[in-house]
């Protein structure tokens, strides 16, 4: 790649590397060894450029470094002017069609790496009014690789790319949460059995289960952005193996800040580099945090179609909005496909997830060959776990709809109300009348009122909508013994926060 | 969908189903169904269409079950000859793209199923000289559908679509294996240390390690071959659940002798079609055997990349061709960039394997919703796996080249010979050789002779190369008995068959 | 380990080997390099004696290999007799003690071979009338081993042991297919609702639903006892790497013979040892299928328990019988502990399998290290799935009841049963009944002939059960064409064979 | 469970529940609902007494709750005393051997509690002077178990076994940290090649490496403490669903903060409590963090094996010590045993992590009924990775040795060096004498100073230790400009810390 491509008269112009000479297409912005990967890496028809936000992050990788390259005086004026310049495109949307390389590809991200030096170095050579392919002018390694190899800006890259992707899952996190506490509102006073190992155990409020989905997708936004804060650090400055070979002592740290001043992102240089070049860990771990994503929304989406299930043979406790014919065969069956897309999203996440691990083991002595697929896998996590949260907010949760005749109906011949007595008529007795309920079909409250067990007022306050949704201080009647105040200054207590609005 | 699609003087056609009106694109072949689901499932940006097969294969079977329905007198001979003819320009290569369904959606296939009818429906309606949307001359679910539900088209349709990308991988397969047996065949005389736990332990030839990755491959092409079979068990007639419902009894029989006529494929109709219905075992199994074909391309690779290691400070037993330059940094570096690619897309069919496995278990009841993602996972690893195993072959394995005097080094000084003579001179002895030889760098012959533990001859003989690579009848000298031929007929015992050619 | 171990006085004798002395307990068959793996494997507190099978398959290896060298005049009558008879008497339960090392073990199982080898000789040595340790009489490696390395008896010892567990798994599921196919028959007449998605479908036998989950568990079997063929080829003969150094030529297929003859289990050696050494394919291939019998007996369990969800609140089809109170604070409940428990036994299969797969990638050039956590994953794997199977069989399905009310009641009320009207009164017209029986909660039928769609008789052949539940001729009444016999020999198309005695 | 269970002549009592009566062994401290569960699962025959933390987290919990209890006035002095003591003496080693249900087990962790609540209630009995089994006088559902359910108890007893085994596991993992460091300490000068994708790269020291497995292994350190403090947001007092029936207002802060007293954990309980109760979130970050050490440490070994192969035909950088004999056949040969264990530890883990994500996956609704699974898995985890870490610090890397002789024959014709002159002579020139250096054998440094491309002083400079092993700055000579000073403080750019004392 030495010597100057001479464009012939024809499509083609000749660029040369270790290899030989090549002809690539005239007006292609890539240059031989972009070429010779694409032929090379023949895999998923799946391009770099599928992935917008790796190539802004590449281009605001190469920016950095051309600035602190040229603030140490290593890339002159015009070098750097131009290197800006064509990253600056870039990163405004230009040229990521050249970006033609295969999401997996050998090589540990060279492929890559070069694909955007002779991108940058030949859109470059066009703003100084030189040829693509002329690289005596503004070379992809001398100049547009400065300072670098792939074994550090690759790895930045890909963080930044995960950093760039990070804002929009996290709002259709968001705005799942949103959804769901907006219908835990819409709900706020509407009783339900709750059930425990899918069977009948005590009442609680829709707002409750509402609110509990919706309370722990917001957990993973925090554990999502507590892990996504491990890519904020970086081996820009490492070069080939985090000695820092061929940079200038005060490189590091100044590419970092330039990055950090152009993206916002607090970078900060890793304080062993060595381990920083080979480790995968950051990796894991975010692709680890998607996994658990996946896990609780695959069992929200299983919730969801456990309770919409019927309408006559299920639960018939919700209705999902129709949002097309259910069967090509039987007339009129809607089906719960919202819920069932994402179910699916989250098991191709978890799959991805073990392809994260199995290539973060099979890293080897200073670098981790088989980044490429650990990048690939989670940007493609990120992005279908971020449409398939928006999906299903906006085309399920929000037109959710109960069938509270359903839900009243449960909860009259229920059983597990028996529970809420308890601790005034002893476990016994509640037992007995539990089977008799059960064998009966007689409601448990005309059960306990027949044997006297309670008087109506007791029974009625035990069975109060409140009493049974929260904590509640009884008054003994029986074998049990009455709970005083005993010293408790009972303004310390918080009552339980299910409010939605002060929930964390 | 029962009126009339009316199109409008604009570039837009009126259709209507269960949910109401909608505008679809004039010239557009898919109708409202697959309008929907389109909006429905934004997720991978993978339409049907990057499967050409899985498109090939809906069009079969819908041929299929319009032949028996015709056949059976269901369909008259004007709409069966419109379905027939437009199925047939399908496999040839028409219309793939106007199926545009995500791979990832809900609906257990539905939306497949329904993209395939209105395609269908409208190139049938094109071709009895009506416009497109004009159902009432034939209809996507009463004529193209009729005597079938997604629940049995789907799953014939992805198994028909497996077994069509079937024949690639294995070719693939056996494209590998040739290669590494010619290579076997090209280093069929040379020599190497073998090793077990990494550590050096007894000769070997070259041509007995690739000829191992060959019958390593051999032996996967085999499990492949009988695990596609189990899709040659369809369930065509189940309709909704197994039970056949709206089908004629001879029609589930009829449909598969079409199928099979037509593809060549010997299907036959599952004996429990409720079982089959819900059924994801034959994807489990042959997603199973994808994963064990990559557990063991990985493994190659593996030992490919640790062969060529060095080239100063490695193995440096064998040479892997340079097909790029190797680093953006250091000059002259040639890296394993093939194996790399390889061992990424095995870890890709891992977590396919995963993905696969979470949809199975996931199924409920009478179907498994999540049949999507798993044609989806299935069809991706047998395209990925089958460029993996061409590349390896072509732009690695027939290249390589042998370091013989790197090879011939390591036998040299390798105390591992030692253990031919332990039959002859005893553990102990060879032991105490072998410490000996450790500490003083001093080979193992020089020592043996030396201490008079056997003569030239002898022990030339016992360190000959065939004679190491080989069972051998020894003439013992010392603490260890003759083995005499007692009664053997040598001639049933046949000596280890280490010919490539002969091994199965 | 070439010097006799010299028994002290005290409870200690005195072993030797390469690393020095060490005092080996004077009771214990194992010697010293048992002793060190035991020092050095501190892991998992599951000595290999956990799994019998293995110890006894070790002892039946050892045993023909004895016979072998014997035959061959390798081993004298005396050291013969003396190693079969200690081999014999371990395969009878005896001496499983004194394998003690643990089941995860570096080392590629050398030192479970070890272990064998030192309880064979010690015991031998008693046998013969010397101490033991005295080696010099009858010695670990020079005898107990000859002609073998472990990585040829290790891997044979495992397949034996895992095809000596296989019964018992193979039984166990077959005694839950009985079961299954036994409570099939008891319901044979019982009508319910099919569902797809989680939605009403339409209408099936319960017979058909045990049937179902049966003919899944019986396709395992079949799955599983061809991938235990695999287990058939051995790699006797190969020692250290598959080119069968230190052995006689006609070694191989004699001590293959033998252990068939031992075993009554046809064993073949492979045809490329070298191959065979280092492969851990049919151990990824049984892994795989025990996987996916986890999966199927996951779905089932959590079909159980949705189909006994309730008792008010679910589905409530069917009841399991109760094992145990179910709850600590709610009296009454009754949880479906036997399905939950296959479950997790399930997940846990599932994970196993994962870590055979890592361990087989893991292997490297000519052997794989890792067979032994392969081993304790499979036989692990393998014994709590036939536990589990038993489990549910005997305390679950066995018990199984319905509550035939709630069946009847899903059946009338749904509005799945308009899809067997699709044939006759098309599928626009249905889908208009389906609307109205949705929203005014009236029967299908009654709309139906409110309408004239249909007269009484016709409506109630074609939702006749038998109709309903099985393909049917149609006699046309509308708008789709009549289904002539036209010329098919209705004797060459088989009805569905539902019947469950025939169901393969 | 009501009734007193009266002790029978023989070795029995009576006892008695739902399911009627049954025989429980006189001296039994558990009771009738243990003993069914030890019938209901005959799994793994691992009882819960293996893990002692899980029994003493039980008993630590049960003991705050009679706490909580107490204060508010639920449990009299006597019973309060009679469990309290009780509990103290579970926690001080005492009964646990009564601690007998299967480790995997269903019923959401109910026969855990019960096991739990039968154990102290008995030996509360006892302590008052009554017979086991009158449960009249201290019962172990109203007394034991009072304000509590399975479903709070148990998830709280598990965080706390996890926290409880966490110091074990970080304790090893410093100590592992502290080995290696050591090591680098001892190894600081010592040149060795740095290797990328298998391939020579460019010099490194020998105590950069260990550094970076310590480095790498400290960053889990930080992880797993993090994660572990998700285990103190506890759900005491949600009872059945997190709804808090049966308590008391006050209980759950009160039981949270006696926890925290009798434990040191400051544990408080989580805002949304039903999101609590069936939220297994905690657990699958925790077992994330355990899979991503697991893959660390895995590649950690696989480096090791790699930079000990040999000793002849591999890298033979370092030696690992023997610690045992390494073949039955191969005299004198040591393996990497202890590595090897290591990474089988690993895959174990790894797919530990995967039986945790499908049993998380499977929760429904308001409880997770696989939590026993989950427990299982992560105690079992924390276990062998302890192990691991202190058997592969003590038993491998404490005792590792280098061949310096290779190191520096590596480095010496290593041509990677040339790196380290690229930006003085540029790419090109570099190249050049790569390929050079590489078809001779003849060193970089000859061929620079034959082709005049810098002076003997200037590359001495260059290929100094110091100037190969961290950043450099250079003084230009040819094509590349000048780096000056250029208006940056030097003093404020930190040198990169490579000095292990300071790494974080």
């Amino acid at each position: 790649m030495t010597s100057p491509g001479s464009t012939t008269a024809s499509a083609h112009r000749i660029e040369h590397d270790l290899l030989g000479d090549r002809e690539v297409p005239a007006d292609a912005y890539y240059g031989v060894q972009t070429l010779r990967a694409q032929e090379n890496f023949h895999i998923t028809d799946v391009p770099l450029h599928h992935f917008p936000r790796l190539i802004e992050a590449l281009a605001q990788v190469k920016r950095a470094t051309a600035r602190a390259n040229h603030r140490l005086g290593a890339l002159d004026d015009e070098h750097a002017a131009a290197i800006e310049q064509a990253c600056a495109e870039i990163v405004d949307g230009s040229l990521h069609e050249d970006f033609v390389v295969d999401m997996i590809q050998g090589g540990a991200g060279t492929s890559t790496n070069m694909n955007a030096n002779e991108v940058i170095a030949n859109r470059g050579l066009e703003i100084l009014g030189h040829a693509k392919g002329d690289y005596d002018f503004l070379h992809p390694n001398n100049h547009v690789n400065l300072s670098q190899s792939t074994n550090d800006v690759y790895p930045t890259s890909v963080r930044l790319a995960i950093l760039l992707t990070f804002p929009a899952l996290t709002e259709a996190m968001d705005h799942l949460i949103t959804t769901l506490r907006a219908k835990g509102e819409e709900f706020a006073d509407v009783l339900k059995m709750g059930r425990t190992q899918m069977q009948d155990a005590v009442p609680m409020t829709v707002a409750q289960e509402f609110n509990a989905w919706a309370t722990t997708i917001e957990e993973d936004v925090e554990r999502l952005t507590r892990s996504a804060t491990l890519f904020q650090e970086i081996n820009l400055g490492a070069t080939a193996i985090g000695t820092g070979i061929t940079t200038d002592p005060r490189y590091s740290q100044m590419a970092a800040q330039e990055l950090a001043e152009l993206t916002g992102v607090p970078f900060v240089v890793a304080d062993d580099l060595v381990e920083a070049t080979s480790d995968t860990g950051a990796f894991v771990t975010y692709s680890g945090v998607l996994k658990r994503i996946a896990v609780k929304i695959s069992k929200i989406c299983n919730d969801l179609r456990l309770l919409s299930s019927g309408p006559r043979a299920g639960f018939h406790e919700i209705n999902l909005p129709s949002v097309q014919p259910g069967s090509s065969i039987m007339p009129g069956k809607v089906n719960p496909v919202i819920p069932e897309v994402v179910n699916q999203v989250a098991f191709e996440v978890i799959g991805n997830d073990l392809t994260v691990t199995f290539a973060a083991e099979g890293g080897q002595l200073q670098l981790n060959a088989f980044e490429p697929v650990i990048c690939f896998n989670i940007l493609e996590s990120t992005r279908i776990m971020t449409r398939a949260m928006n999906t299903l907010a906006d085309r399920c949760v929000s037109g959710i709809t109960l069938n509270t005749d359903v839900l009243e109906d449960y909860l009259r011949h229920s059983i597990g109300v028996v529970t809420a007595l308890v601790p005034v008529i002893g476990y016994s007795a509640a037992t007995d009348v539990a089977s008799t309920a059960l064998e009966t079909g007689r409601p448990v409250a005309e059960l306990v009122l027949e044997r006297g067990l309670l008087d109506e007022r007791r029974l009625e306050s035990l069975l109060s909508p409140d009493s049974m949704t929260s904590p509640h201080r009884t008054t003994n009647t029986g074998t049990m013994p009455v709970i005083p105040d005993a010293g408790l200054d009972s303004g310390e207590i918080t009552r339980l926060p299910l409010d939605p609005t002060t929930e964390g």
